[in-house]
């Protein structure tokens, strides 16, 4: 690349290293960053280190945290009967939004993809199967709606099924405020064969 | 925010202040983060750093630099009979980038905006006529082609016409590879306009 300034140039490759951004936005981000106060970028800096200092993996959930076991394990207002399955953090927030949810969680840290070369070792599903006392009564297992979402729950299914705790899946659908008619033919099906009665 | 780490959640705020980053975007990067090495997010810090203590702007043509003069400016094998003027530092990448063009550069850092209240004494406006000397035949406005490039353009060649330089402007018209069909009126009629023979 042609730039005039050396640094300028890494920090956009740093940029254009991150997920969901290319090249054109690490330009400007970049460029954004040269016009940014010096104290907000120390504090960008400090932040970024403070991150991968502080912040772990909770030995119990696998959920982000910077105390051991994290905010929601140890919260004491928790239902500790049933556990919900997620694969990231990011899904602990989304289910946490919804207030719906007041059990504890697992992060798997991924979802099984053969094709990828991630096999369970690669997930925390010893660690969920070891969680599994007697004073659990459910396990919700919350994965996304995809192929290696689809692949793991069957195979958490059928992997919790001896254990004769109840296991439960989040319902497939049709999302609120969608149109029936330009539903796709997946959704439809897995909607008329999770009908409820009224 | 719902969130078990107060850090994390202080770097999705910082991603999310960034240009063109909404906050489910900046969640992925800090998760990204998270799951980097810690020697790269430690280079990360120090490259965000290094712009801000090394990054200056060079006094003769205010593109960005870490030598002032720049490059560009200070290069023994550039036509410094030619000057031409952009907006900002990315439009002097993206002109180097043609290879077409051998003179020297003017950052005007903006152009002309009043709504936003954006005069002329907010851009190095008075710096590109102190540069015009006798040396200098040719002066291209490089400038976008939207409604503050315009004013901008029109506002500059009003200024150096006095002067006696022969003052340009790069040409609006179909883009290589678009379809005639699909043009915008604007764009078609900047395009007949600037018809050339043949």
């Amino acid at each position: 690349m042609i730039f005039t300034s050396e640094t300028i140039e890494q920090l956009i490759e740093e940029f254009a290293s991150l997920p969901s951004i290319g090249r054109k936005t690490a330009q400007r981000l970049a460029m954004h960053v040269l016009k940014m106060p010096k104290e907000e970028v120390a504090n960008f800096a400090k932040v970024l280190m403070d991150v991968k200092e502080k912040v772990r993996y909770c030995s119990v959930c696998f959920n982000i945290t910077e105390s051991d076991p994290c905010s929601i394990c140890s919260g004491t207002k928790r239902n500790r009967k049933v556990i919900c399955v997620v694969e990231e953090p990011n899904d602990v927030i989304a289910v946490e939004k919804t207030h719906e949810f007041n059990g504890l969680y697992h992060v798997l840290g991924g979802a099984l993809s053969p094709l990828d070369g991630i096999g369970p070792e690669d997930l925390k599903v010893r660690e969920l199967i070891i969680r599994l006392n007697d004073d659990v009564q459910e396990v919700i297992l919350a994965l996304n709606p995809n192929v290696e979402g689809e692949t793991t729950t069957l195979y958490l299914a059928k992997l919790l099924k001896p254990l004769s705790i109840k296991v439960t899946r989040i319902a497939r659908g049709l999302p609120i405020g969608s149109d029936l008619e330009f539903a796709d033919e997946a959704t439809l099906t897995r909607a008329l064969e999770g009908r409820v009665a009224l």
